[in-house]
């Protein structure tokens, strides 16, 4: 740039990642609505079932999202019966995509279908609007492959009563901004992928007085109350949705390397680059390691799996390991010493820190955020993520937690694709 | 013990704290109710003003406890106007008593009369109960001196609408057990003296649903949700109350040199020893240092008040500053690294620490709990307090928050009355 005409390719990178990098941090994510996924996704009228991570089919599709999708099938009065879902999807009657490819998020197994509510984010800088399901609680539940008439029946429910209660109560409040929640979540522990204890708090305490007003009968009222509050991982199907309606605003952009998706289906992990769009690059996927329940062992885990990841994305969850000691133990990641050292090395593939987000053991510096997919095959240091682990079988549920990296692989396929795609005009 | 009939006062004095900390450590705490304070404390219902510290008498008060009494004389409905109650009280009319010498805490000037509703916190082990007011939120506020129609209106309400509806959904939910939730509040940056943001949440999470069931009126069970929701130091006056029935099991222990008591009242502290009951040993009170709001100096700073300090007894508040990067800035004790050092130094002048109430930046040690007054006047080193720094005059409210040390001449005196007390036997 500064030698007139003539610019490098690796100027012109410089510039869109640091364009990427501010476009990111400029966001202004807003919990604004919850809305029937059928009305905010139209695609969603025919049978289409979306899915976590990149593009599966249902011959390599892994246990618990087959489970979860034919569970999602009698939810919706497709099948009469598991047996009879899982018979229609066989005979090619139903149709998967990922979440991704209409900007919604859902961890774990992600299944997302048009009956469920949707919490909406909204970045008010972009205009763009991301959408996850609620959190259905801990144990028996879709995101980890259940799908018997407990987990149907509390799906309901959620569509019933939980959905319009959130959304009254947030369309009244005038939505709840959910940066400096974050900021304020990041000084009490909290990464947001596998520790939400402090924002699920930071969050009640936002909505509780709206839920009062908005909640015409008091029961309903009590048991929503109790249903945040029972519950440390509320938060986390609201905090994927943030992070997906901030990332894509880093979409797009010409000569830009940095990583705009990165999510996983439990058989294959996925990522987007930003220069080459909705191209995915991906490659098997790993298993997490960490602490499993007693009575498992790794011969019952599935491979990684859920569009949780999204929040990595964006500088959270295993890059802001350092933020939440509580949550070392238990994703077996050792001591906070080596927490802090995970969230050092993300700064090594990382365009930069984020100011507002900062994490108070590492001396008030900002989250590392902009995964450039060069730096991660340059340094062969792939991203960190923190995770459950599931039961590779339906309906069995969560078996752990754990550290997982991103396959290096996804990135290689990218950084390739990028010089194919610039090579001429460099 | 070892050398059988003859015993030195040394080893009595080992034995005597040991029982002290292992006492304090076998608290059951469980915050079980509201109470009118009359009620609770039948001395009340004569014209009698409670209030922080130690005795003090008219002629010696500070601006802020002295117009908090006046305030209360207006709400009791003893007197017309803020005047007409300086009047009585100047001529002798009224009685006025410590908090402490009725198992009650009151943060800053601590005033208490009979129509308060009172927090109930209940020692489980011991059947030991303490009380103290509810938390008023921030601003123009009694706690801090203020006195006008706004905080005596607001003293109403609380008393009509908030106690009762507390105290309902209190009873009807069988108390909350209040060890863990402080267990969690320490991971997640909590001191519980200047900063309850993480404990206030918790508290919302354990209460909302019951308030939803207690309360019948919507529009109040919405200013209730939205009371404690804007309030961050809401859990104070739950913790101190938490505090005294803890430290109170490890009162009256002959031979004991730990302290029971630390208290101000604006112009003198004063501690209470275990083996000599319910002597004060006061000194003049300090000057907290710190951060102060803008336009305010100094010279506007009073003293250090209030009962708030009974959480330092325990190991929080200043001895628990190493929990708590985010206090560390607020209070303006520099770095996170200097708050591990005062939870450090705290520990010299400790009988041990709490294994279940531990620090993550600290590799998981417990709180150092169990003030040894040997200790404190044998190193010099002073009890360190987080705290709150009040305007001199009435009705002026907060100006800062900041650090002190409790005066080592409160020390030194307890443990010269010690030594009188056990030299013949020794």
């Amino acid at each position: 740039m500064t030698m007139g005409a003539f610019v490098t390719l690796g100027e012109r990178i410089a510039k869109a990642n640091a364009e990427a990098h501010a476009r990111i941090l400029a966001g202004e994510p807003v919990l604004t609505d919850v809305v029937i996924a059928g009305e905010a996704i139209p695609d969603l009228q025919r049978r289409l079932i979306l899915h976590a991570g990149p593009p599966v089919t249902w011959d390599r599709m892994c246990g618990p999202m087959r489970g979860a999708a034919c569970g999602a099938m009698v939810f919706e009065g497709w099948a009469e019966s598991l047996e009879d879902a899982e018979r229609q999807i066989a005979a090619g009657e139903v149709e998967f995509q990922p979440n991704h490819h209409f900007d919604a998020v859902g961890p774990m197994t992600g299944i997302t279908t048009r009956s469920m509510p949707l919490f909406v984010v909204e970045n008010r800088t972009t205009g763009d609007r991301a959408y996850c399901t609620i959190n259905e609680g801990m144990g028996n539940v879709m995101r980890f492959g259940g799908n018997d008439a407990e987990v149907v029946e509390r799906l309901r429910w959620i569509a019933a009563e939980v959905g319009p209660a959130f959304g009254a109560a947030l369309r009244q409040r005038g939505g709840i901004p959910l940066k400096g929640l974050i900021a304020r979540g990041l000084s009490m522990g909290d990464e947001m992928h596998m520790r939400n204890a402090a924002c699920t708090g930071l969050f009640l305490r936002e909505i509780a007085a709206a839920l009062a007003e908005a909640v015409e009968s008091r029961s309903l009222l009590k048991q929503l109350l109790a249903f945040i509050a029972g519950n440390d991982m509320f938060f986390l199907n609201i905090v994927m949705p943030m992070a997906k309606s901030m990332i894509m605003a880093a979409r797009d952009i010409e000569f830009c390397t940095i990583v705009t998706t990165m999510a996983r289906n439990g058989t294959d992990f996925g990522v987007h680059l930003s220069a080459t769009g909705d191209r995915w690059y991906t490659a098997p996927a790993e298993m997490a390691q960490g602490l499993l329940f007693p009575g498992f062992d790794y011969s019952h885990a599935n491979p990684d799996i859920g569009d949780s990841c999204i929040v990595e994305t964006v500088g959270l969850g295993g890059f802001a390991m350092a933020a939440s000691p509580a949550v070392v133990g238990f994703v077996g990641a050792g001591s906070l010493d080596d927490a802090i050292g995970y969230t050092r090395s993300m700064s090594e593939i990382t365009f930069g820190p984020n100011p507002e987000w900062t994490l108070p053991t590492l001396g008030s510096i900002g989250v590392p955020t902009a995964i450039d997919a060069r730096h991660v095959v340059a340094t062969g240091s792939a991203p960190v993520i923190n995770t459950a682990i599931a039961h590779r079988e339906a309906g069995r549920g969560q078996i752990g937690a754990g550290v997982v990296r991103a396959p290096l692989a996804c990135f290689e396929q990218a950084v390739l694709e990028f010089a194919r795609r610039y090579d001429l005009e460099a």
